[in-house]
């Protein structure tokens, strides 16, 4: 089955997605929103965003999101979350009815709170998207390191269907029909990797940067659950297995903007070093304002939101969460 | 409450364990196997196995058991766990019946299968041992450094009792009542640690490592809950935070040995070059038996035990692994 393939967004994991695409011989199409990054690709396979990658020739890439919809069976949605359903409405008019829609977007949309796939639902009307998640940094993918991630869809035909898309040697995917369970975990576990980096950043060590990642999982369970997602998807690959490669793995965004915060800088200075966004910043407001929605407890990420946004000094803020009260392990 | 203490063990991890106890101000007798870091913590507060940690003074050392245990209200266990039962026996004839037993040794006996407060239990038969466990490298705990885990006890007085002796500001204790999820945490993550450091030595990334401790923690659930665990126990502290560290942390002894063959050393090899003991090589001899006894299928534990007993290649073993047919995540 040789597909006509969209993948919207060339960051490192859109360009990462479509290498594996037209590895498998797929008819790769990708939308860069930077003309610099779209002549790299079309002219020498590479993406400033993927250093050292030689991506595979098939994949062309386009400044014009109708050139690159336009009669692909299956659409890759990959541009950060903030702009997901700014990007999903100018594809719109291009979009098949019938095509199959993968998102690997990780956020949470602020105000309306909805997860990715509802936002590109909401836009495109043609019936569920796909969610793909899990442990997987885009420059091991590209380099075809071993990886396994899920893609979970309320339709199982559907969710095969992306399996069989992307599956290959090196790129396991597993089907999962928890899409809630699936893309909170890929969006809340950005503000457990700002949390391991700030505490990277006051000193702390290994143990605790391991009582931290567990904590956390706990707490993105108990949120998940309270939104109606199954607690054994918080302990596969987009739960757990994501949550530990983004806080132990090479720095990610997160950890980095983290890290720098845990050192004494604020957010504003780290923000104005940067040309790419760390979803966690953005996450960790939209998790608080879904966690009090709901009534959930999240020690966690009112300790970052408090660091981040309401001038919470780091080292007071770790201390507070690493001593509270002695009780028994499954107490909150 | 100050109590006169006896840690039977002098390692890394007994060590760290009484330099907590005299800091919370505790009389603390520390029983060694080697005379020279018996004779190093008396005459310079130093233990060659906790390299550039100075020791509480109060610990006094002794390589005679008697001494050491006689009138000790609280015992701690902490000797490698193949000798756990001969070093048990030794202490037996100077143990007060009154005495609260604390294992934090990380293991399960060969031929009999048992857990290590199931062996202690055994022979000093005076009520039920404290199993303590969690994300702790000793090195950080001895120098202070934020650090959780927990205690667990079918007598849940006896947990808190061990949890007031502990706690202290660096080193938070949560009780626990589920003994053999605690223990079999703490034992199958070396054989876990192992499984990491071989891919680490093919070559393999992040992405891989993640996918391998996710799936290694199903299969530890699998086991435990067979054997009548919780499975909640295992997304706790003493099971995925222990594992994440062990895992992802400093080189920890087990994932060294994986590292090296899966550079293409064999098991003999590595251990001729090694005065201690890595508890991962022996613990998948004994998974591998208690999975078998209860029907539970490990293919990680099988892995590891292939390559290190059965001479089986590390890659295409680890290829084996990484390749299974796809399907549901949430299946076997």
């Amino acid at each position: 089955m040789t597909l006509t393939c969209a993948v919207i967004g060339a960051g490192a994991w859109g360009t990462a997605l479509a290498d594996r695409l037209a590895h498998n011989g797929h008819a790769v199409r990708l939308w860069g929103y930077e003309t610099d990054v779209v002549d790299a690709i079309n002219q020498h396979h590479t993406n400033r965003f993927l250093a050292g990658i030689t991506l595979h020739p098939a994949i062309t890439a386009s400044h014009e999101i109708g050139e690159v919809v336009t009669g692909a069976g299956l659409v890759v949605m990959a541009a950060p979350s903030h702009v997901t359903r700014a990007v999903a409405e100018s594809a719109h008019p291009f979009l098949s009815s019938s095509a199959a829609v993968v998102v690997a977007s990780k956020g949470i949309e602020q105000h309306s709170l909805a997860l990715m796939t509802e936002v590109v639902d909401d836009v495109f009307d043609i019936g569920p998207s796909i969610a793909l998640s899990g442990p997987s940094f885009a420059a091991e993918v590209a380099s075809g390191q071993p990886t396994a991630v899920v893609v979970a869809c309320a339709d199982v035909e559907r969710a095969r269907f992306a399996q069989q898309a992307f599956s290959g040697q090196t790129f396991r995917v597993y089907t999962q029909d928890d899409v809630v369970g699936v893309e909170l975990g890929g969006s809340l576990k950005n503000v457990m990797a700002v949390a391991t980096g700030i505490a990277e950043g006051l000193g702390l060590g290994f143990n605790a940067r391991a009582a931290l990642i567990t904590r956390g999982l706990v707490e993105m369970t108990r949120l998940g659950v309270a939104l109606g997602a199954k607690a054994s998807t918080f302990a596969g690959l987009a739960g757990m297995g994501d949550l530990v490669l983004t806080c132990t793995g090479s720095l990610s965004r997160n950890r980095t903007l983290g890290l720098e915060i845990g050192k004494g800088a604020t957010l504003d200075e780290v923000l104005a070093t940067r040309e790419t966004v760390a979803e966690g910043v953005i996450t960790a407001r939209s998790a608080r304002a879904l966690a009090e929605r709901h009534g959930v407890s999240m020690p966690i990420v009112d300790a970052v939101h408090g660091v981040l946004f309401d001038g919470r000094s780091s080292r007071e803020t770790m201390n507070e969460l690493m001593n509270r009260d002695l009780r028994a392990e499954q107490d909150s």
